[in-house]
């Protein structure tokens, strides 16, 4: 399959294959496509748990509507965003940037002005938004990675945020989550969507014209 | 190269060759991949233009701190989100869907509810950042299909959204407009970030341990 095919492949399964494991190579270059993903100015305000633990996985179901994929997956991807941008960790990402090209950090002044700018200049609420959907593009570069391991993938917004954060201790960390990603394989037999037609806006609606 | 080695491959290219166009081919292509990206629910809120004439690309550079690749590109894609979740787009999806799968709109009644709930039960702001995340899925999905095609692309936030849906008459379309992102194809001796090493947290630090 091309990567056009195997976006038509993918779709967001509601029931899995139970213990039907992805294997390790794969899912270790899904969450190598989530941490290479574009982010505004590379500054990835974001990170990636994943969860094998069974008993793990039964306390989160009911923290996200008893969706059976969360139990049936073998690997939760759970993805969380920076609480805040703190100064701690832009230094931080500017010092990695300096010791990975054998740099000064003095010589991304200007850039490290830019995004603290863009950090400063903004209230809590809109500077985690703006976060946020950073993390949103690394969840679409993984979900293209899985559709192209043709592993199935459902990207789920919901489930008590706060409740997870509190279970994984990811407020502790200074970490917000924000979407959970089930990885596994769709259970034919009993996902009514399994067959269904993949519904999309046509290619005359979704592309405006001027 | 497989899907690893694209994304190493890519980054946001700071200038790209005046003029190289993109073959239509491969523009279709990573459109085709944005409209065919995961959304919640699949909604898909936004909506993308293309943006080829040469005196509206010089029209539009202004407006974004005058970044060199919005004239050096032939093919600009504007990635714009709905204003509002009206009742009547959200109708309009619930038809789509029961036509394409040739059941009557009513056997969706439970679909539409939860779809309803989801935008009526939030504040305005809150519902267009919501929004704004699941076009930044198709933003992740759109930029993985512009490496496969070894284009590249530049995702840009830096521009000043209402003067350019004024420029592109969005708001009488109801859209904002939220990046922009020329396509083409790096100009290595003038970017000097061309053959930058590329940074990204480690793996260590990317996936957090329980």
């Amino acid at each position: 399959m091309n990567f056009i095919e195997q976006l038509n492949w993918r779709y967001a399964t509601k029931r899995m294959v139970a213990d039907k494991a992805v294997p390790q190579e794969k899912v270790n270059t899904i969450v190598e496509a989530f941490r290479l993903s574009a982010s505004s100015y590379g500054l990835q305000p974001y990170n990636l748990l994943i969860i094998e633990d069974k008993e793990l996985l039964k306390q989160i179901q009911p923290l996200a509507f008893n969706q059976p994929q969360i139990v049936e997956t073998s690997t939760l991807l759970v993805l969380a965003v920076w609480d805040k941008a703190t100064q701690e960790r832009i230094d931080a990402f500017f010092n990695l940037i300096a010791s990975e090209r054998g740099i000064p950090v003095e010589a991304l002044a200007g850039y490290k002005a830019m995004v603290e700018g863009r950090v400063n200049g903004a209230d809590e609420a809109s500077v985690f938004n703006w976060m946020a959907r950073q993390a949103y593009i690394a969840l679409g570069t993984g979900l293209a990675a899985a559709a192209i391991e043709e592993v199935d993938a459902t990207p789920m917004e919901g489930f008590n945020p706060d409740a997870l954060d509190e279970l994984l201790g990811l407020s502790a960390k200074g970490l917000k989550s924000v979407v959970i990603v089930p990885l596994g394989y769709r259970d034919e037999a009993n996902d009514p969507l399994a067959n269904a037609k993949k519904v999309r806006k046509s290619t005359e609606d979704f592309v405006v014209s001027l």
